[in-house]
């Protein structure tokens, strides 16, 4: 009986131990955003998490409803001194040179070598375009991803010194792990190439393959060497997911309007808009950089990631704008 | 202390209770896939999904690359007498002229309410498209998703007498709800319009609307009455995700090559070929249409859910070959 009695106590002892433990880890008051200062933007993040999850409430969207989409290009990563998908475009321009030296004369070739961005704008970009067909069309999606692959294991950003998927946001990769931890699903809708993004996002960012919304070639079914179907990638423009293409790629590929939408340049505002304009509770921020040291500063002027208009609408309209150097306590993640 | 006792025992009682009532749930050797008779594709399914799942075994497959896909007409629903997509434009232009009579005498409308097929499909399917346009264009996206929704609450099938969202197959639901609790994510990749189907996907078949690849027309955002931005239908037709356009289609809107495809028809045939050209475990299944009596026969000779190159290399190939009256128990499911 005693015996019997003991095992009892003990079973019983471990019971309590285990709902104990898996109490306070529940209640444990963790700072799901470390990098975040103690300031505006993210009280207004914390308390529209608080109230869309808050079963019963005013506010409560349900999981399959909390859709949330990222911009990418200085929203996740920085984008200077140019978008880095166009970085990579130069980088495989010299590779493609280092592999067929013939090919040193030849535009696009020779104005990229020469770093003459006046000729490769010109004629409404005529070189650039030249440059992205060279390096995104001909070649089977498998094969650029690979590519890309191997661009992002050998490249170094020119003044920053790291991988370039190191250049993510370390506040925006513990923003986007505090939504899903809360139901949200995370999209990028990202002006750069849908093709290009999905190579790391699912690594840096945690975004799997497809919520990566993104500009898109035309890309072509064809029966490969080996008699196995494979796709070809075109120059061809199909889809660019900027301005007021983000409302259409949103539409296209999630179908339905998220209910919180980030994004940093004039190229996100109808995205914004967008998201705003639907019922209920709604959450638009903005990225401001504004930190020359740590990053960049640039908004108005800039020919990059431009921010305009939608700094004065969302001033106007009470969005979110983070203050990069005000806001962010850390910029980038550590180096491992 | 025996009132202690007795408290910890009780506990204890409780949490041993719980633990039983856990395991017993998990150990429960129901059937997943009830109106599947036991026959090769079922077997052939269960085999497939416990090798991929196997932790540590030779054909082991993650999770994020569980990725399945499905045509949706003559797969996961029926296609007779014709695409509902069609019924639907159908009943709408039927409902148009009864808001405007006017209407009556002019095309495509005169030739649908005379079931003047001959003269829709005249000239290129000249009469067919005017009724496309007529009823998908011209609208906004929100509005086309209501219209869709007010004719499931009303329409029912011409023969079945079922509302069109109760004539999809219970075999599929369960098999589709089969493969999420394995870890699967499932995908519709149909040549049906993407607006027309996510409307009904979600609680049709608990696929939500950004797991739904489907055809699609032209949309644009404009600015709406209120000054809110809206999304509007156009008629240009901007993607056919049928035949060739399949792979394409999986490539832009997922990113990943599926490991499973079930499709039905000549056009799943390159989504098919696709899915199983990649590494690894791989499965493709194809209904046959065998059953007369409970849905239809029908295959090579058919103008819709047309059935021949495909059955020839699926049986050539060792694919798995669903035949509708030998497999399946049940086809429709239960009316509530």
């Amino acid at each position: 009986m005693l015996g019997t009695l003991r095992s009892i106590k003990a079973m019983a002892i471990l019971a309590v131990a285990a709902l104990v433990l898996t109490c306070a880890a529940a209640f444990a008051q963790t700072d799901p955003l470390p990098s975040w200062n103690e300031s505006k933007p993210k009280q207004a993040i914390l308390d529209f998490v608080a109230k869309v999850t808050r079963e019963g409430g005013p506010d409560y969207v349900k999981p399959a409803e909390r859709i949330a989409t990222f911009d990418n290009d200085g929203t996740l990563w920085a984008e200077q001194p140019a978008y880095f998908q166009l970085l990579f475009a130069f980088d495989e321009i010299k590779r493609m040179v280092a592999e067929k030296p013939a090919l040193k004369g030849k535009e696009p070739y020779r104005s990229v070598l020469a770093r003459d961005l006046k000729a490769l704008t010109a004629d409404h970009n005529k070189g650039l375009l030249q440059v992205v067909a060279a390096t995104h069309a001909g070649i089977t999606t498998d094969a650029f991803a690979a590519q890309v692959s191997n661009w992002l294991e050998t490249a170094r950003h020119p003044t920053k010194q790291r991988r370039y998927d190191e250049m993510v946001y370390q506040p925006q990769l513990e923003l986007l792990r505090y939504l899903r931890a809360n139901g949200f699903k995370t999209f990028i809708v990202s002006g750069g190439g849908v093709e290009f993004m999905r190579v790391f996002a699912e690594k840096a960012y945690g975004i799997p393959p497809e919520q990566v919304v993104g500009s898109s070639g035309s890309v072509t079914l064809r029966s490969g060497a080996d008699g196995k179907p494979e796709l070809l990638k075109q120059a061809k423009v199909e889809f660019i997911d900027d301005g007021p293409g983000k409302p259409v790629g949103i539409n296209r590929f999630i179908g339905r309007r998220p209910i919180l939408a980030f994004g940093n340049s004039d190229g996100d505002l109808q995205m914004l808009q967008y998201t705003v304009a639907g019922d209920g509770p709604r959450l638009a921020l903005i990225v401001h950089h504004t930190d020359a040291e740590r990053e960049w500063a640039y908004d108005r002027a800039s020919h990059i990631g431009k921010l305009d208009k939608a700094l004065d609408e969302g001033r106007a309209k009470g969005w979110t704008i983070v203050d990069m150097k005000a806001d962010w306590k850390t910029v980038f993640p550590d180096r491992p």
